[in-house]
């Protein structure tokens, strides 16, 4: 039986399209609506069983929803929640997507939402972008960091939990400034990083790379507006762990310039030692 | 035919023991003779069918030897080099497999040997290490950087060329030092970038992390020690890279601390745009 009536999903691009995919593959919503501007990508969500239909109004489409899931930039997140509010089901509940939590979360209490809303963050997604590559699996035991701040209902996270678990996925609760500082350190720096490396590679030296440049790169691929949007939000936490990075890098350069190889070797343990604790 | 009658291959691990797969599947050599410690890894080489011995005594291994592939870490091939060269065929190939190019090559022709010894540099590898984890088809179509000096031979430089074709990589040639000052910039940089960047991620949030942080710290699991040497022999490019690099960094930070969004949406693009370059 259903478990929801009628779902919105505010941006069906390669977050919401996959949303729509899990939901549909599981039959968990009797109808599925996409807001999205006219044109290719939302004819590709529905041609893909992503949404029932796409609407280019946002009131429209989540009038009596029950579940909106808000996919858009991180920018637009808190506005969109508003619309949908305005029109949703009394006891509808809104959750996002969004890569960062306490600006978005700040905005919609402030707008007065915060019995309707909870953040969410699923680490699921891709350099990629569009419906097309996105599937009814992409969750499946990913975590999603769900977000209550004092002011929220228990009832609502709790929901907002149920949601992503009835598509597969794991969840894990933090508070929205914990959850960005903790981003800035494992999404956000690796983002930066990854793009100023790409960026100091003179063009011409690009037939020389190999596996080790392409994957330490490969992040630098994500869309540049998307991206401005998450480091702008999340600035102060991506600064002080862009700081951290930053004297560890002089710490290498320091160990290089005195010719200290024990120094260097230590340091090269240390990156391994984490990184050997994650796996392969 | 045969193209080689007795090939020595010192150090039988990821590359030489994919060397030793390489030449049996296409026929190249009629004997292959690994040179290792003994113990476990070697008895594994044999299995895999990369040689079809291994000595613990290099002149041993190398006596009468015309190919010689010198796959040790870097800080050993020059030593063992000239081992080979004083029980080799008189017009033997001597080549290696080094990360680094001008202490080997210059080490070399110091002991008089630039007469058999062409540097090579196969882009091939992994973090990963052992034979278990090469084939016979990783060279194929990866691209082998071959470093002749002004002393080298044509003859030989052409030869070493030969030999890796023949195992279906391609080659471009370079001189020593401008294959170190590239590859500072396209290897060893990202190196230390992946390990900064795995260090200073505390590791209570590896539970955070995505797909992202994975990629983009992958090769931080590389041999320290291995790395060590590689960094040390090439320190004087590496830090060139490095000091680049940071001042790339302190961009960011200036972009972030004045809040000046385009400015970090060109870097973002900056980096796109190299990282689009190569393809996924």
């Amino acid at each position: 039986m259903p478990q929801y009536n009628r779902v919105v999903i505010v941006g069906v691009g390669l977050l919401g399209g996959s949303i729509g995919m899990a939901l549909r593959a599981r039959g968990l919503a009797k109808e599925i609506v996409g807001v999205g501007r006219s044109g290719r990508l939302p004819q590709e969500a529905i041609g893909l069983g992503a949404v029932d239909r796409v609407e280019t109004d946002i009131q429209g489409a989540a009038r009596n929803a029950d579940l909106a899931v808000v996919c858009t930039p991180v920018r637009l997140v808190a506005e969109s929640a508003a619309q949908c509010a305005a029109v949703m089901h009394g006891d509808g509940l809104i959750t996002d997507v969004g890569s960062t939590k306490a600006t978005i979360v700040q905005a919609v209490e402030q707008a007065g939402l915060g019995c309707m809303f909870c953040g969410s963050h699923p680490l699921a997604g891709s350099h990629k972008s569009g419906a097309s590559h996105g599937s009814a699996t992409l969750f499946e035991n990913k975590l999603v960091v769900v977000t209550p701040t004092p002011k929220t209902p228990g009832q609502l996270a709790e929901r907002t939990e149920e949601f992503w678990r009835s598509i597969g996925a794991r969840t894990s609760r933090m508070s929205p400034i914990e959850h960005d500082e903790a981003l800035a350190r494992t999404s956000h720096l690796p983002h930066v990083v990854a793009a100023a490396l790409a960026a100091v590679t003179p063009i011409e030296l690009l037939p020389l790379v190999g596996t080790g440049w392409r994957d330490t790169t490969r992040i630098a691929q994500g869309s540049a507006s998307l991206w401005r949007q998450i480091l702008e939000e999340n600035s102060v936490p991506v600064q002080h762990a862009l700081e951290n990075f930053a004297c560890s890098i002089d710490q290498w350069l320091s160990a290089l310039r005195s010719g200290d190889g024990d120094r260097l070797e230590k340091l090269l343990e240390s990156g391994k030692a984490t990184r050997d604790a994650l796996g392969s």
